[in-house]
């Protein structure tokens, strides 16, 4: 199968690229950028095929908004490129060293993961974003993306390929899976040795999917059933003005809101004005009890509203009589993603951050924000969900590990 | 069945005991140690029901020297258990705050991983070990021990939680599974949401079926097979020592050396006098045709022995042509936990130490220092053989993760 030989084909390239000179990676991703800026007409083209399939397949519009490339989008996955080779690179960085009594010097030392596989569906710029990402920090990258989006991602991956082996990247390092029949998903989620962590990029199906089948380490990543919990001392303006920021800015990704939580005390001043802004946004509000009986004109809320990551212009809205009872629904609903209080009370914030079990956790902020590019990373190669090896934005160095260097002069054990 | 219900039990302990204050979990620990002392006569006498059940069973003698407890281990375990309660706990720390240019602050929480379940055999002070670390850690543990030391690890874990309930650790943390059926185990595997992570302890078929089946995140411990190469520029003497004291001093751990690699140039001159001093000490030295040409007392060794983890007074010789041949060597039979450089030369040191894909890789000492209590850890959970998470002795430390706090004033995404 044509995964089997393209990933261990990865993995001799790893060998190599694990230790090769920060000069050459930095330069090959400029070199990558300028590559994909100067194939825009061709990637444009490989993309309108996947677009106008996309249409005739009657996808719906927040799904063709992700899978949609223009010359802005390309030009921007190409100044991602070039921030990545902006950025320190980890590798063989030496961290923590100590002396121990015998005179042994123990210490962590930076080393690439090796390959790294990713599984995605529609967003194309992830290409772009993973295979720079996995360049930088020394990996191999094996790629399946989801077959809407099978030309333009062949397309971005063989121009960046061949800009990358011709300034020094080992041959081997980045792939794609251009077959998209299903049985290369499967082979691939079993070859430990070849492929030393998945990651998965996409809807709950998918993650779920890899989670139950991969025998290779897989790190969740990107569901996010985000709430927002408004005290009863926050400040209206600002809490209004995020609310619509986190759910009407760009409410096709994860880290937009899904469900906003309101304490009893301030929902009576709070939603009457909210949800109008909402509603001019074109939100659909599907609210409990109590926000209907202020605001008449939302829709009632069902259980699966609290469970659900809309993706789109929808909000679900609950009134709650304190802030345990925020804590409890959020510990009961949230996918561990994003979530914020808006509020003046330095108590009240203290103990959000310490009791709300997610990867991000906000005071006063739009969980919008949770994104590499926003946290400094340059790029992401996904949002981790899971508790393991890295939470939240994954950069550059979530894609190591380390290893223990220790330097004797003779010690044998007692 | 017993393992969902302690699960469920031990998933809400976790959220008491996640945020519970540092001074009562030193408490506890000390009190834990106190009370292991205090029933070191039922512990032995349960221990021996399982030494003599293994007797019977006619199991090897490193495998009962791993089952068994007398006063000393048990008091090592209680030592193990104050020195946990005297080191720094790591949950709650925030680590590398740094300000976005829109005023956000955002840093990174250490926080507890949840549920922690470890599968392991026959050792039972492993039960004390992870008791201690998870508790610690603030995570609560589910542990499924061997059948060979149920008896041990029932009346271990009963004397630790009954301490440890009573010094204000919520009930439920602290879980054994005593139903040795295998369908707990295979149940066990799958409790995504109640489990968050499972460290199995053991040999390799216990471990490659945890990696198989388990769809709760899984790190990888503990099968070593570790090598030392002996460079041409080695110090005779030192390479002697260190050779002797990482297979001898306890044979049946996972950091003893199972392959010494010698370059060719050092082959004479360290060969006799090395095998004469390991025939000495009983070891079975299994050695290349060079090895035999120049020691002919030696075995001839097969392909078996390069991939095999003895665990016992069995030592695999080869002679390599160069240093290339000792890298390549290692990267085809190494399990990726300890291996050794012995040399006298700066560059090959800084080479090895580079190219080595190891958990611990070593310059002039013996591979039994990769454990917990060496690296000054106090006590180790495990350690880890794969590249996910942690690698090499886990710790406290290794036993968190961390969320993103993010501290704004109102800010929103553009």
């Amino acid at each position: 199968m044509e995964v089997e030989n393209k990933a261990s084909e990865a993995k001799r390239a790893s060998k190599i690229l694990s230790i090769l000179n920060e000069e050459i990676k930095n330069l090959a991703l400029v070199n990558m950028a300028d590559a994909l800026i100067n194939n825009i007409p061709d990637i444009i083209k490989a993309n309108e095929k996947d677009v106008s399939n996309a249409k005739k397949r009657n996808i719906k519009e927040s799904l063709i908004d992700r899978l949609k490339l223009d010359e802005k989008r390309i030009i921007s996955m190409a100044t991602g490129l070039r921030e990545i080779s902006a950025l320190q690179d980890p590798v063989g960085e030496l961290e923590g060293m100590i002396k121990r009594p015998n005179g042994l010097l123990i210490g962590k030392m930076r080393v690439p993961i090796g390959v790294i596989g990713i599984i995605y569906e529609s967003r194309p710029n992830v290409t772009a974003d993973a295979i720079g990402l996995c360049i930088k920090s020394g990996n191999s990258v094996v790629l399946r993306g989801g077959s809407d989006a099978i030309n333009s991602n062949i397309a971005i991956a063989s121009v960046l390929a061949d800009a990358a082996y011709k300034s020094g990247i080992p041959e081997g390092a980045i792939n794609l899976i251009e077959n998209t029949d299903r049985n290369e998903v499967n082979i691939m989620m079993k070859l430990n040795g070849q492929i030393d962590l998945i990651i998965p990029r996409g809807g709950s199906d998918l993650i779920n999917n890899v989670i139950k089948n991969s025998t290779v380490p897989v790190i969740e990543t990107g569901v996010g059933n985000c709430h927002i919990f408004i005290d009863k001392s926050a400040k209206l303006k600002s809490a209004t003005e995020i609310v619509i920021n986190a759910k009407v800015q760009r409410p096709g990704v994860c880290n937009a809101v899904e469900t906003v939580l309101i304490h009893k005390d301030i929902a009576n001043t709070i939603l009457p004005d909210l949800v109008e802004k909402l509603i001019s946004y074109g939100v659909e509000v599907r609210g409990c009890e109590k926000t209907k009986s202020i605001c008449p004109d939302v829709k009632i809320a069902q259980e699966s509203d609290w469970e659900t990551e809309f993706l789109d212009l929808i909000l679900a809205v609950k009134v709650v009589e304190n802030f345990d009872e925020a804590l409890i629904h959020i510990d009961k609903y949230s996918t561990g993603h994003s979530e914020s209080i808006i509020t003046e009370d330095y108590n009240n914030a203290l103990r959000f951050l310490k009791s709300v079990d997610s990867a991000a956790v906000y005071v006063n902020a739009s969980t919008r924000f949770t994104d590499g590019s926003e946290f400094g990373f340059g790029a992401e190669i996904g949002i981790s969900t899971q508790k393991i090896h890295a939470r939240g934005p994954m950069g550059l160095k979530e894609l190591t590990t380390y290893k223990y260097v220790i330097l004797g002069s003779g010690q044998i054990r007692k």
